[in-house]
């Protein structure tokens, strides 16, 4: 196990209703002026943006509002909030929507509090204040909602990069897994893809991993599996979505990474390179990616991929389990080639 | 799965060598004036105290020191804390030692900060302000390193009751498993016990208990067991040390209760009233009381039994995984009778 740091301080507010109260959160931790940033206008449509809405008036908070935020979130978009942003003056952002949403939210919130471009928080420099971060998240699947990173991609050049930093963990995430119930069959699996990704990068990368962290990264994927094919019957049973959006958060909130030693991101990075081309969806990209990933590399960690093999999928060899991933994506529906 | 709150800020510094930085870490979190705690006087003859001494002069921390905090720690030696804590004005609390230690110190910390008696905050007031809290932990058992209750004991009534509330969470936690390298075998399988214990409570009584959380639950038993094996074995195996620790850290800060129903605490509150009686060691309590009632109990909730018993030992029946339980609390040598 190695040396590690570890402080997550982020609020989660989990459960039924909970974005009734997202006024009152905000207040709690000192919010006045608030840009709202949401993508389609399905938010508005649902009716979520009037319940945002109310709970701000109620709680005396003002509020400036964007939206049109799209997935694979652009680099032009965040800088147009940021100068709403100053323009209205707001001291925190609530993002309500999925992770594009939130990740562009971070980097809006560092932008903000920033003279330069923000970009250059892609680049190497890291923000030491930014605009504290709500969110209310409709799509489970980034992890975003307890992490303090973010993904954005500068349009000219075709660079999807990342921000990170402390400050940029939100102050509240509220998390109601009926918000999610609405979100496409598509999406969902995509959705499925992408925390499955965010699971194995380090399990099969790193150079040292704790027994106990790959045991919480199984139960994650484990998770993943058993309640994607029950949302597929059945897209509105509550305790499967919520174990779903749990299961997103979990894995990828620093607690699968802790002890850990180096490792990588292959898997995201090429899918990066690939969606800032092509621009499908996350999810799609990665599972077009993985299977054909995991049959390169497995030699180089071969004990990992049979461990994987056994504890996800009851099978014996590396092979096996990399198959068993592949049939199972191609089972619910997210692509495992790009044709 | 049920709606929950989680917010859990504190700061993990885990890893070798790590308490020679706590004079920053407890600067960095803006503390000026410590009052130290400790139990034995092993930790002077470790050396450790010495290079927590130099750590807070080398960080400009002025500090007040008070030793002799014992197992199944009393409300007397609290309140002697506290009139020192008033009298030097400390701003906050080092723990140095086992959970003993850190729980005094977390009522140390609501009690300086109160005109009225400590014990009130035991018998149903919540403390709402408190020192800062900080502890290099020496013990893994407790979890109390990233959760926010203490249990201490009115020694004239044998009460053993508890403290809790979000402003006593530690700033930093300083969890760096070679100090615990020491621990005498006889503590290492008492603390083993004590980490089951706190795991099983919720997975055996909650009305509602989410999967995810089981498996993550499992992971933490599972890791207990095969750690506490490799330590009987060899105490120096820095890994295995790493884990155990990890998981007792786990085992207690949360995440294992969220989404999760109405639960109770019936081995604790078994073993509490026990050893407030007869002052056994609380883990040696607790694996007498475990397999008695796990027993006494599994009808209740026979699913969970036979899922433990599977998940845990491999095996089919609710009665097989009980019996297991106590054989191994036999093998590793943790009473499971108080004779």
């Amino acid at each position: 196990m190695t040396d590690f740091s570890f402080c997550n301080p982020v609020r989660i507010e989990f459960g039924k209703d909970k974005e009734k109260h997202i006024g009152q959160y905000m207040k709690e931790a000192g919010a006045k002026k608030a840009l709202v940033l949401y993508g389609s206008e399905r938010v508005r449509k649902s009716g979520l943006m009037d319940v945002v809405e109310s709970s701000l008036k109620a709680n005396s908070i003002e509020f400036a509002q964007l939206g049109g935020i799209k997935s694979n979130p652009v680099l032009s978009k965040v800088n147009e909030a940021i100068g709403l942003a100053k323009e209205f003056g707001a001291d925190s952002v609530l993002a309500v929507g999925g992770g594009s949403v939130l990740d562009s939210a971070k980097a809006v919130a560092a932008g903000a509090c920033y003279e330069g471009d923000v970009w250059d928080f892609f680049t190497g420099k890291n923000p030491s204040t930014a605009l504290k971060i709500f969110d209310i998240i409709t799509l489970a699947a980034t992890g975003s909602e307890m992490n303090c990173g973010g993904v954005v991609t500068k349009e000219q050049t075709k660079q999807k990069y990342a921000i990170s930093a402390p400050c940029l963990y939100p102050k509240v995430s509220v998390i109601n897994p009926q918000l999610q119930a609405t979100v496409s069959r598509e999406y969902l699996v995509y959705s499925a893809s992408d925390i499955i990704a965010h699971s194995i990068e380090g399990y099969f990368t790193a150079s040292v991993h704790p027994e106990i962290v790959r045991a919480y990264i199984e139960a994650n994927i484990k998770t993943v599996i058993r309640t994607t094919e029950i949302l597929l019957a059945d897209p509105s049973d509550y305790d499967a979505r919520a174990e779903f959006a749990w299961a997103a958060t979990m894995a990828l909130n620093g607690l699968t990474y802790v002890g850990v030693g180096g490792f990588g991101y292959p898997n995201h990075m090429i899918e990066h390179a690939m969606s800032a081309v092509v621009d499908c969806a996350h999810g799609a990209g990665l599972s077009v990616v993985m299977p054909a990933w995991m049959k390169w590399y497995k030699d180089r960690n071969l004990s990992a991929f049979e461990r994987f093999a056994r504890e996800i999928f009851g099978l014996k060899s590396a092979d096996e389990g990399t198959l068993a991933l592949k049939v199972w994506f191609d089972k619910i529906g997210t692509p495992t080639s790009l044709a």
